[in-house]
């Protein structure tokens, strides 16, 4: 085992930093907290999310990397809450084996090209697709894919943003251009019946805790509601391609992997180093929800119980002005509402969500 | 209705404070933070537990009473977990109104025979006492009630400090040297069976939530084990008590009763008008839990569902080194763990519990 923290649990009262300040650092902290451990967040600005519930915030841009080596030197054990970092700046850190999951899963899942083919390497299928450095790559796979296929930058990209339809090679410098001319890759549009996404905790010691199966919905590239649990023919084959990944990177933490159910079989669409939108169910939905799973990961303790509370929960998201109906919701009976505290309500941005027990 | 903040429901993004920066403090800024409110502390200590979760803390003592205002001015509403606070300090601020429970539910819990002479006023039994000025009203209230009894100081008494045991009138001097000779009640011993509480939320619309009550079992006059629900006979009659106490205040906010089953019937033996470490099941045991309650009740939010998730909840205490345990008990199935995050883990200090699911 290469990870130098393995030897004992972090105990309460030391420092886990946080990168990043939006919902997932602020819930990741509020549990941290739960544990009687102290959390630093490393924000862009003091007021995010998650700057407001630590014990001390230090601001700056996330490619500063001598600002993020002082800010670690106060940390017992650093962790992210978002995967488009600089890993650069992350690696100049004087202790870069603070960082957990490591530098190896944050390179991994920040760049599809590099996901998709690690993925590969595990013997874990994925959709076909092709790598494009230019307007003329972009045709080119397009050809050898077969139309209709999506352009998606390598880097960046989430909720559907960095993504461009093809469905001819005369679609490419247009969808080229929409992206940003950037290095990219064509995949094939795959026929998905269902999307799912598992998210699992593993531990330094190797031990691995998956929750339920969650069947994700979406629109416009948003993820909107996740239900869980999900029965899926290829539940099984979801857990050993998680498996597999997981402990190829040396994985410590909360990961999630996005899932398609086609009719020729299971493909990973995506991999998360980190807590989940599709996970924020298990808040109430099981006996020890993904923040604090992550946390007990990270810091060395025993992984928690990732069963099921309850038959079942469905979260939904409450994007842009949606937030505005939250008091009502929390009137409704067994329904829970989490509010992130953002000042702006921007239009389909991710303000809060809403948790239903079954 | 004479509460001023009754008409429309407190916004996330509002800034809630807090006054008192212990583990009680800290779990109502983890709940408030969930809703998206932003926390301020008025705290002894920059180090306080609830001080290193919130938004912004200010220090100073409990009785600076500019101090106090100023933290008032940036708060939208303010409510406080602890009742030992000097409640003129809290009069003086410019806006009392802001204060949540109000200050008459303090001054009346903060004093043992005022919060005797109001339970007796709403109708509520209690154990017989009298109040004592001077070593000669000890000895003469013993003779009169009859022994044995218990000498208990008016004010700032709390897990079985402030007190002393009566036996004979002879016992005065003794017991009334040990409590610091200060206004204090002579109680009659109660030989009770079993002490319980109900925690419940009294909204400013008056409606009112009741959780399951709570058997609790004291240690050396410490809270040891809360389980719930407990099964009484005089479930109704504690239920009534407590609504007709809180609508008697004109309460807002979780509060918490403590009752004695006796052979003769119910008595209450204490108020306490705050969320309640007995009440620290709810917060995997209950729908919504007393802390989430608290702050919904505080900010005009509908108050939450009170009921049992699961069939009930066994809390217990981790008392001083206790809590080194914490890490192995997290390993333990159904087990839920919550560390304060109190950097000295003093003999008999509550550092933390541990709630077990049923």
């Amino acid at each position: 085992m290469s990870d130098t923290l393995a030897a004992a649990p972090l105990a309460p009262g030391a420092v886990i930093g946080v990168i990043g300040g939006g919902q997932l650092g602020r819930m990741l902290a509020l549990a941290a907290a739960r544990l009687g451990f102290d959390v630093h967040v490393y924000a862009e600005d003091a007021d995010d999310p998650a700057a407001r519930v630590a014990a001390r915030v230090v601001t700056g841009p996330f490619d500063a990397a001598p600002r993020l080596d002082a800010f670690a030197a106060n940390c017992a054990v650093i962790t992210y809450e978002r995967e488009h970092l600089p890993a650069d700046a992350l690696a100049a850190m004087a202790d870069v084996a603070k960082i957990r999951p490591g530098l190896t899963a944050l390179r991994t899942a920040q760049d599809r090209l590099v996901e998709k083919r690690f993925a590969r390497d595990c013997g874990v299928a994925v959709a076909d697709f092709l790598p494009a450095e230019s307007v003329e790559d972009v045709a080119a796979a397009l050809r050898e894919l077969g139309g209709p296929a999506i352009l998606k930058t390598r880097r960046e990209g989430y909720d559907g943003k960095g993504q461009a339809r093809l469905s001819t090679p005369a679609d490419a410098p247009a969808a080229w251009a929409a992206i940003g001319a950037q290095p990219a890759i064509v995949e094939r549009q795959v026929a998905f019946t269902q999307e799912f996404s598992v998210i699992a905790a593993r531990a330094a010691t190797g031990a691995i805790q998956a929750y339920a199966l969650t069947r994700n919905s979406h629109e416009d590239g948003i993820l909107r509601e996740s239900a869980a649990p999900h029965a899926s023919p290829h539940g099984a084959g979801a857990l050993a391609a998680t498996r597999a990944m997981a402990t190829a990177l040396d994985y410590v933490g909360v990961l999630a992997v996005e899932f398609f159910e086609t009719p020729d079989g299971l493909l990973v669409n995506e991999i998360a180093p980190r807590v989940h939108n599709s996970g924020h169910w298990t808040l109430e939905g099981a006996c020890c929800d993904q923040f604090e799973q992550h946390i007990r990961a990270i810091a060395g303790w025993p992984l928690g119980d990732a069963g099921l509370r309850g038959a079942g929960a469905i979260m939904r998201n409450l994007l842009g002005a949606e937030i505005d109906t939250v008091v009502n919701l929390a009137g409704e009976p067994c329904v829970h509402v989490h509010h992130y505290g953002k000042r702006q309500a921007r239009p389909q941005r991710k303000m809060g969500h809403v948790t239903r027990i079954r």
